[in-house]
């Protein structure tokens, strides 16, 4: 079979590789579709050298059917769409122990600190599995995964109808978060720097901020009559976001980081102590967030023609970064294998 | 009447002043004692000159007896004993509206905003009355505002019995944040770089960490096990605490943000994400953080004797701030009128 494979820094090889048959209870996956994320690129670029093994095939975000099934993996038979809720916790850990497993101490994320999904038959436990419905494509089921993402940040924040809030950063995760949150009932604003990202954003019909030429803090306090926004998403993972987004929160508001900061950040702690801030950190989600994900694309809530940019070929996944670093695309799929 | 006011930076100034009559709604109190604190000191130093006006009479925690009840100021009698909750909301704020009336956008802090406990006779809102049980002293009555402080920031907190909870900064609020933790049923370290502070809390029974000469990260690691503390208060101001402060928290754990952070502190945005942290601000007090503030110093879960370092005159109050800027008082207590 056909893998991606990340060898250094800015260098994916398309390798063939045996496909094993699933061990007790594994299923082996014939993969559709799989999404490029910012982890992904993270992973090109080198930056996470230090945490993963190479040769790594890559690759978290996707879609397939059952092409085998190993024994002890009961419910399942060959020709079942799936989706992979790509987390291995060891259940032992502390945060295991307290009810936390999707952030256990020692977490294995499937095709980071383990293969993933750019492989035309990848073998996962059946435990990860998620089902699709018959009638959802596989291109737009490759987007369970960062919807995901998005509903576990939204019900992080406890936002409630009615509610007023903020997405700073309007890439895909971003804009994921700004559909969930406005399927929740809130009002969504999104900051975002750049203009063509904000003219599809406006497109969706959220109303946009571009804080180089607005002063984001006066807006959000008209917008919420002189209150502050109930709920902030740092999305941008940009420090100067960091230092405006405790500005624009209302009392006892809430400000949640999905971004990846690598380095500390400046924040207003005077500002969170003031108006009583409430900042929460949230990473990948629970199977909740994944059957949640499922329903929302199946009801339409989430604009997937806007989201999925491009889709290419394994051959051309290494072209389809450079989309991904100039910020011309939001997502790229990439088609991995005959089921597609 | 006597006052003390504060004319100018490293200046107070003992003046005789008119005692006015109550007001509707009013009550005009004999003030027994006063309580120095951190805002004291800032005023004082001149930091806050562009919010206080001058000459202000500062001083907000109290104690005394009421000398004189206004109209519309039903259910109160001369000779009553009473602190004050030293907070006026406007009603009308979004805050306000919301239920967080204690942090009103447009707040009153009797004592900063307006004049305060360091007059023999004060005037305040009967609204702002917490009534003193008899058998309480009112040198430890004087207590009751910083002890309302620690029951705020720790029911902020949301711990629960078992709790592993680390304070940082063992001054005169981390002191009471880790009695009423205690109190709740919580195990507590205080992480402090005074000796002698030190040594004090740990003859209160408390753990102490000197962050100087110990990985404090490594020790509450092994202390809770692997798993991290439940919750954090960040007492200190420092920046050094902050920075260390999400090294110690648990998977999903806590920081309560106490102190006040004049600048932009940086905060590990990364290990936010990664485990889920939630960062709390917590700010003054409600009216059932006072009442239960009361009812723990009768109950002698405070050590009031250690806490109330020094007990001074109205002409000394100069001279005790060279005390708290030194380190070598925690509390110290002001005698204000003859009530006392």
């Amino acid at each position: 079979m056909r893998t991606l494979q990340y060898t250094a820094p800015r260098t994916l090889v398309v390798a063939d590789a045996e496909a094993p048959a699933p061990r007790p209870g594994e299923v082996q996956v014939g993969v559709s579709y799989a999404g490029l994320c910012g982890t992904d690129l993270h992973i090109f670029h080198g930056d996470m050298d230090s945490r993963v093994e190479r040769p790594l095939v890559f690759g978290h975000e996707m879609s397939g059917i059952l092409t085998a099934v190993g024994s002890d993996a009961d419910g399942w038979e060959v020709g079942d769409r799936v989706t992979v809720m790509p987390l291995a916790w060891d259940g032992v850990c502390p945060a295991c122990r307290a009810g936390n497993e999707h952030i256990c101490q020692n977490l294995d994320f499937i095709g980071i600190d383990s293969p993933g999904a750019l492989q035309e038959r990848w073998n996962v436990p059946a435990s990860t599995l998620v089902r699709l419905p018959e009638s959802m494509p596989l291109d737009v089921a490759a987007l369970v995964e960062p919807v995901a993402v998005a509903v576990h940040d939204v019900r992080r924040s406890e936002l409630v109808v009615g509610d007023r809030v903020v997405v700073i950063g309007g890439g895909p995760i971003g804009v994921l978060i700004a559909s969930v949150a406005r399927h929740s009932g809130a009002d969504v604003a999104v900051i975002e720097v750049d203009e063509r990202r904000r003219a599809q954003i406006s497109g969706l019909g959220f109303a946009t901020i571009d804080p180089r030429t607005t002063d984001q803090a006066a807006w959000v306090e008209e917008w919420t009559e002189g209150a502050g926004a109930d709920v902030v998403f740092e999305v941008s993972g940009a420090a100067a976001a960091v230092a405006g987004a405790t500005g624009l929160a209302k009392v006892r508001g809430t400000i949640v980081v999905v971004a990846i900061h690598s380095q500390p950040r400046e924040v207003d702690l005077q500002r969170v102590f003031w108006r009583e801030l409430r900042i929460l950190g949230a990473r990948v989600y629970r199977r909740e967030d994944f059957e949640r994900a499922v329903e929302l694309l199946e009801e339409g809530a989430i604009p997937t023609q806007s989201v999925i940019t491009r889709i290419v070929d394994l051959d051309s996944a290494q072209e389809a970064f450079a989309d991904l670093e100039s910020g011309r695309a939001m997502k790229v799929l990439v088609r991995v294998g005959d089921a597609a």
